[in-house]
């Protein structure tokens, strides 16, 4: 084991930390940086995160810390913060990040006040650095027990997404590379968006069929937005878009789902929007999507509903009759 | 309403009562054709099914009969029997079915003797006839509850296909048309490989995140199967695969999830597969498939496992070291 930590993961949240641990039971040793000088001075104390399971230690060759000067010696530096966190955490701590490090992005989302996808975001404010994104169906506690757990790391050069997926993986955590960054973050994204119609499925007691439906029609509208942006419509039936997809709408873990559900129980969209409530990523996305499904054209029903749902501008029953009267079609166009 | 039935469904278990009800719902008159006379009768009498709801009657529309003359005035003639029974229901019915009637398979599976896909076993019995194939995830109870439910309907003539979506569909169930007749087969008959897969995540405990992986790297299974058949892999990212997988796979309604949740808990397959238990058609479509994914290169560790387990040759924490363990590659290749 080296003396110095060649990877460093900004973001001691939960799942930041049960990235560490894997990395770090392979032999290598990583930098889990935080600015809450407490939080990161407990964690390294007791070797324990609040949000992690209890039983599961972090090995010894992580060292949490709020100093950035370790990030010098990193060759990869992850980025594992809120997604409208990003910008303001590349800029705090671009000057200490080498040059020929290579980014990683762990959120998932799309900046609300821009519109731009999350790689777009780092290649602006650290400009000069390959931009990987890591994205896919992994809750922290999962990964953290050992349990087997697939994502997809996704680079623009195949070589730099293989050498990724070889140094971050782990013997139960398994990274596929890819090349579709576009693709991989659309799916990362608009998951939140079909999981938030789940939610509304569930609420309102429509059925697991329906669900499931829901699912597959709104796996087609996140292939047309990807290849409407440069992505392919079969990386969002992997890990990234489908899986995600599947982990968030089955699970009442997630916060869109629940923001669903309650939309779909009769809870005023205004309501859940107030400020002060837990943010549903999706919902923001829901809007921004549906905007950009307009002015280009896409065929978006679902997202479209979703945001209109939100604005108040459609009933969730007004809603359902509208995309089950829509002219019968191709499942494929 | 004309006075002889335009349209048969030969079956009358909860699935085709189900489609006769939304037929008949459009005021479209159907029969509905069994074998077992006792049965027949108390449907025709009480217009209620043993496994539908009781709150949803049939409507007027629908008779249930079992003479099969009625099914020489149907130019629509659907086949909702299970897999195993489908060559035998067609010969029992062929000299009674019109020249010209189009004939829509309901069953998912492959013909465990012969290995052939459902369309060809018709193509053979009842040869000269347009065949398509409908599914995707629809419980009949959530059909008959007018619940929304979407399903896929697949012709090599895209014309029959969607006369056949635009008669078959209800105010509440519609049909996606499709050219993927292969396609949408192999979608139904492999997701019930899958959904033992992800029984045994489930009875073994390994968590969401796998079983969302798994779900996601079955995905991708399922379409190199349907590449190599001349199907489409976007197919079975549609209703038929994914769809019908992500409902199989979160319900316990479901006879393979039961099965690979047993499995999952230390049942021996031998016990589980032994004669007078109920079928699990997905324990047949592994073997046959892994074969046939063997003599023809194609990759499907997933489907490979599930044989093995079955056969004996994996233990279920081997299966799980192997498919970890495989080298690192891309998503999609």
């Amino acid at each position: 084991m080296s003396d110095r930590a060649d990877i460093a993961i900004i973001g001691a949240g939960a799942f930041g930390t049960a990235l560490a641990c894997v990395v770090a039971r392979r032999g290598q040793r990583v930098d889990l940086v935080g600015r809450n000088k407490q939080k990161i001075a407990d964690i390294e104390a007791s070797r324990l995160h609040p949000f992690l399971p209890r039983d599961a230690p972090l090995p010894a060759g992580v060292s949490a810390t709020a100093d950035p000067a370790c990030l010098q010696t990193a060759s990869i530096v992850l980025f594992a913060v809120p997604s409208q966190a990003l910008r303001e955490t590349a800029r705090d701590y671009r000057t200490r990040i080498a040059d020929d490090a290579a980014l990683v992005i762990c959120a998932k989302g799309i900046e609300q006040e821009s519109g731009r996808f999350l790689s777009d975001v780092l290649h602006r404010e650290i400009p000069g650095h390959d931009v990987a994104a890591l994205s896919g169906p992994g809750f922290a506690a999962d990964i953290v027990r050992r349990l087997p757990t697939a994502m997809t790391i996704a680079c623009s050069s195949p070589d730099q997404a293989a050498m990724l997926s070889q140094r971050l993986s782990g013997e139960t955590f398994r990274l596929y590379s890819s090349t579709d960054v576009a693709g991989v973050q659309i799916g990362g994204a608009l998951k939140n968006v079909m999981a938030i119609a789940c939610g509304v499925v569930e609420g309102r007691g429509l059925g697991e069929s329906a669900r499931a439906a829901l699912i597959a029609r709104g796996l087609a509208e996140l292939g047309r937005f990807a290849a409407a942006h440069g992505g392919r419509p079969q990386t969002v039936a992997g890990l990234s878009g489908l899986g995600d997809l599947v982990l968030t709408a089955t699970s009442h873990q997630s916060r869109n789902m629940r923001f669903g559900v309650a939309l779909g129980q009769g809870e005023a969209p205004q309501n859940l929007l107030a400020p002060g409530k837990p943010l549903a990523e999706g919902a923001y996305t829901a809007r921004i999507a549906a905007q950009m499904a307009d002015s280009e054209n896409i065929v978006m029903p679902i997202t479209q509903a979703v945001a209109a749902i939100l604005d108040g501008a459609l009933s969730i029953d007004g809603a359902i009759e509208a995309l089950m009267n829509r002219p019968l079609t191709t499942e494929i166009d």
